[in-house]
């Protein structure tokens, strides 16, 4: 690999969301295009609550770590967004939102007795990945976030036209990240532009956003194994 | 609950066997029956490798916070079967010869290219797994090992009756993991009945050993909907 341009990198960062971001995995499709019981819905929304409740422990593990002030207020809203303010609900909050519109009792939910073993390792993964290695690769691992804007759009307009028993309160997780996500994009990729200025830097931050992409792909794969085919959840998990 | 006899936990742990160790998985039973191609075989063993090859780093963490010449002689024998003397081939080896057999090059496994994002959590959350908990709760994490002669003498006779390609020489990693196993066994379940002397660490004993069969459980996951159903590997994983 030879040294790239900025924009060369952005442009490469941008290729793996086509090849590997799981919008592209048959689970997302089954569940936009209104092919899901509502029983697996439940169950990806069970189980990707423990990757929204995880994302503030990884945030403040990376804030832990940033030099500056103005480096950490910058992640800092990260963290509120997710965490809330005590009276605007974050994300974590919004997301619970989702699973009691679902039905699901919440006291189940955040006790996690019914996650999957496969969500479990790809999101302790993500936190221990953001806590071990360089600033950079961490800051690089979160732009998955530069392709969410679509997914998420795909995800509330076929929920909507496709489930009965999906409002728009209960989407009422994706309407704000419809704004935040852009505005993290815009200062981890020019934080990443601007660092990553040798090969090797370069390819841990081409590294790092695979890593994510996988991680993302392996909680769809453990949901599609669980509860579509064979539909065989693990040995204590929640069934629908 | 109540704080079981030494002898009623013995039991409380074979029950978690009984109902979790991945012999009840579907692509075991495909696996010794003779039910997958020669690629499935393959990225069995690709995946499996990488196991293999973090079994010695689990146990050298585990060494490490060992308190007496005699645990830890009693823990390095583990070492010794995993890595060989330099001139008894470990199981690490034995593991690569079955890899050699099956026609996998040998450079492109230890590479780790081609290994399923799945397994790496998996894998990566045992090794985490016994660096941070307890030194009971990593002892006990061992205990998969009380099933193991089950699963391995199915594996080797249905593997060498339905596949032409498997050959004995190409089955050499299980036949000491049938003695070894039983070994390493004797001590840890001793330890584990001497030392789980409440309800709160008999609770964790146990709750190890669910963990333990949860990973294994998942790295047949992972290979189940990579290669079997819907057989869509990530982008990137090995492809038969």
């Amino acid at each position: 690999m030879n040294l790239m341009s900025p924009e060369a990198l952005e442009a490469a960062l941008r290729a793996i969301g086509e090849e590997r971001y799981h919008i592209l995995h048959p689970f997302h499709h089954m569940l936009h295009g209104g092919k899901l019981t509502k029983g697996q819905v439940q169950a990806w929304a069970l189980n990707r609550y423990y990757y929204q409740a995880s994302i503030p422990a990884k945030d403040a593990s990376l804030i832990a770590r940033l030099p500056t002030p103005e480096l950490r207020r910058e992640w800092r809203r990260r963290l509120e967004d997710h965490d809330g303010d005590g009276v605007h609900p974050g994300g974590v909050e919004r997301w619970l939102a989702l699973t009691d519109g679902l039905g699901l009792d919440r006291d189940y939910v955040v006790s996690l007795k019914g996650l999957l073993p496969g969500t479990r390792f790809a999101v302790d993964a993500y936190v221990q990945f953001v806590r071990e290695r360089s600033l950079l690769e961490a800051i690089a691992s979160s732009l998955t976030e530069m392709f969410s804007p679509n997914i998420i759009s795909q995800r509330v307009s076929g929920m909507l036209r496709n489930y009965d028993f999906v409002t728009a309160e209960t989407l009422t997780y994706f309407t704000p990240r419809l704004t935040q996500a852009p505005q993290d994009v815009a200062f981890a990729l020019s934080y990443v532009k601007a660092h990553a200025d040798t090969v090797e830097k370069q390819e841990q931050v081409l590294a790092a956003l695979r890593f994510k992409c996988d991680l993302l792909w392996a909680q769809l794969d453990a949901l599609h194994v669980a509860y579509v085919e064979p539909a065989l959840p693990p040995p204590g998990a929640f069934r629908p």
